[in-house]
């Protein structure tokens, strides 16, 4: 009996921690800051270190740092969050949505091919020297590229979301399960085609 | 002079519609509703009877008839819309996110096979009958489908943003012109592929 | 003892689930979907289908089947929520408020009187055909009368709102319990009128 | 021609008023605040003084003097508002609501009878005295009533919005021109007496 | 061992319960209100009493009452608070911020010399005589003195927002433990300086 | 007359424009994006070089390079902003607020001792390092503060509005005219002390 009351003790513990979660939304909090559940609330709850081996690293692929709510717990009730982005020769974060945020990238080292596509199928592209910026708006499906074939490039973005959120779209598209007939209908393909880009995303 | 003068008024007319449209966003209003300009303000503000011919009407093709703030200017600042959703046997809505809203689909005729991916990858897919709701959450890629061989299905949703916004994935990925080399990246797989489905989704 | 503590756990559990409700709000929310306490997360649990036995179904009196937060737990932070609307011949939905959204009514069967008063105190009216939408803005006062002597009615309702709220105003002015003497001064009428009011507003 | 012009123009200047007065919004503003066309901005612009003959005034019904963004035009945008209701004695406030904010109401002089009536008809009631708060819930009926035989009242309420807006409702219900039938359906009561109260109410 | 579970249910309830303050925000609740844990649901659950002294008090020094979520916790999700501030002849609210909302000031008693800077560091001032209303934008520095030798000042204030908060500067800038060195090279002034400030604000 | 019409004209674009930047506000918008008035909708609408003459100037001072709204017209409504901060050595950005936003630094060079001050009074500090992150939450004071003797440092900060506003507390307190006696009562301290900050903050 109290065994089973300790495990409903912690069900609510855990019940409630979920809920709090999924429940924290982006408007102006009432509070100065949201004190995770557990944290001493000294300096260190507002500063974050994770990225500090991003200097010097060296990367095979292209790579993004995010420090968002779920990295950085007090950036939730903030409305903020950055990404380090470091892409290797050649290299492409591929086409994506944030559901919750617009993304303004500034390039910090290298060249950038960007574009983004508007809900009228309007594609802007660009391409990006070191210092320029360029912003995506919110939910739309964009892209970079290092198109350079010796030099790395990097990007810090920022989003107005402590959770911005990311739609990868081969990945979310191809490689979730969805049915080949509705792909192929979708994509007025046949289904030997989608069959082949499934198993070049397949984990 | 004159001339000239006439074409400024117009313009500053211009300007302020576009921008009127643009700027416009879903919060409260302060007011009750929002006049469009040049409008009468009666009852008939207040209607919209553009969808009268889908009752009856036979389609070949799936077919979305919006009721939004585009169609029904009023809507502005009420922060709803709705749509008519008609789908012809073996018919697919393809995947596709709004940006702005959740979807809340109800299954008035026949039956439909939905899904949508979180952003975690997760794929969720339901069969639903007449008389069953499904609620799409906000900025996710999902698709409707009406498997069945033989009858139509059609279905109302409804949106909590009077511009719930659409971006078709198959067009946006396939059909705006994104360069070759990035799609092929993107997709891990070969530019002849990628031509290919270009080609099937082209204008 | 250990009752004691069992009682104490279960305290918590439900004044966490009332607060949850209650706290909960209409803006955007920060993960893709809210789980309800104790939901599996698969297909179903974005799936209604309580209104199945909508179609087919005979009435006798005016009937609204709501499909909102507390039908469907899944919609918190998804702002929509969608109602069907029955009207039997001669039958009235009468004036009331929906504190926390607009009304986008869509008829699909039958005609109907419909009216709203803004807060300037003007009366907007229309006749609504099959397949016409009319809005009712966000607070206001609004009714629908089927004044067909043959016919029944249906519409399909959309709110930007999980919970739209409704506030009766027959019932919450004259069931309630609000002083007679307070009453009679409102409506400038007399004591005796108020309560013969009162008596037919009775449950 | 020219005299057309000159006419267009004036157009453009109104159709901007409305415009801009309808599309302000409650939300946070992006500038430190909104100049108003046409203002100088000094410490006028701040300062409103159109209350300063509330005090020592006379009156001989219940009156109520709104500090909004109508009468006050630099608070758009602030999201408040601040209203003085003073009440002869036996005098009431009849039952309305505000569509866009709660209302906390401060007694200063005398006492009150207030009540509200929530969504799910419950009736919440009581007697202030002077140094009394009372929150009335954003878009819920509510009334004051001054039941003293011998004393004024008065009160200061503020409310989070810059157009709290009022509905209400023996008006909105019965001297708008709403179809007697409507209302003798929907008061459950006859004709004869829907007519004998909106006969009261004519104005 | 029953000791022990007795502590995690009694953490559990503390956790939530500043978690729940924390994480209320002054977006518009689904509910019609939000019950404080534990309180009973009537009609003075709606009212605040603890103002009733400030009627006929005598005070020695600038005061100020908030009426706020603090202090009156149905406020919770009203989006409104008020406060009530007394001034002493030649008393001083010092400068200072509110970080949640602009303020509408209402003096209902003596006048005020009031002043705020916007974020282009122009000053606004104004001379406030019995009846006038003044609003302070929301997040600007601010500050009210009651210049007269013989009359003590009274005003009314209006938020829109349930926590408004306050920063007050002298004490942030020179009580908190900011280092001499940054507050020498902040203000150009000499660290002797610094410090015969932060002496006088010593507490 | 046409010349004065020409001038009405005038009027009305340049208040349009005008009111334009005012009303805008941080909420979701329902376009994609808004076009500034009179510029062409390419990717160059979407980019910014202003600064890339960033990357190896030479700075004498702490400098702040601000990407927002002003800078960046087509952030408007993204709800985003970035700003480069540049400190020489022993330089100090000096204590301030930004009314609009939380800010998210990221130290990408040298190193920073930075603080904050919450509304309790309680001050919060910290020594960032390269690849370090920390949040001064929306609306509260704070200062960054390059200690070291021989190395520059610079950092990226993130903000979750277009506009976030700077409010910077030694100029806005002492150099632009608040009168010395509120002052003086303000910070406790004496006349002559006053005037001799003022004196070293004056322009």
């Amino acid at each position: 009996m109290v065994s089973f009351l300790l495990k409903s003790v912690l069900v609510v513990v855990a019940v409630f921690s979920i809920s709090s979660l999924a429940q924290a939304s982006d408007p102006d909090i009432l509070s100065d800051f949201i004190v995770p559940v557990g944290s001493a609330i000294d300096g260190n709850l507002f500063t974050f270190n994770g990225t500090r081996a991003i200097f010097g690293s060296v990367i095979q692929k292209f790579s993004v740092t995010k420090v968002g709510k779920a990295e950085f717990p007090v950036l939730d009730g903030q409305s903020v969050s950055l990404a380090v982005l470091q892409f290797p020769r050649r290299s492409v974060n591929l086409p994506h949505t944030h559901p919750h945020a617009a993304e303004l990238l500034f390039v910090v080292e290298g060249s950038l091919e960007v574009g983004f596509v508007d809900t009228t199928n309007k594609l802007y592209t660009q391409t990006l020297q070191v210092g320029d910026l360029f912003v995506f708006p919110k939910g739309l499906v964009h892209y970079q590229y290092n198109s350079n074939r010796n030099e790395l490039a990097t990007a810090v973005s920022g989003f107005g979301s402590a959770n911005a959120g990311t739609v990868s779209l081969p990945t979310t598209l191809f490689a979730t399960g969805i049915d080949d007939q509705i792909l192929s209908k979708s994509f007025k393909s046949d289904i030997a085609t989608i069959r082949k880009i499934k198993a070049g995303l397949s984990p």
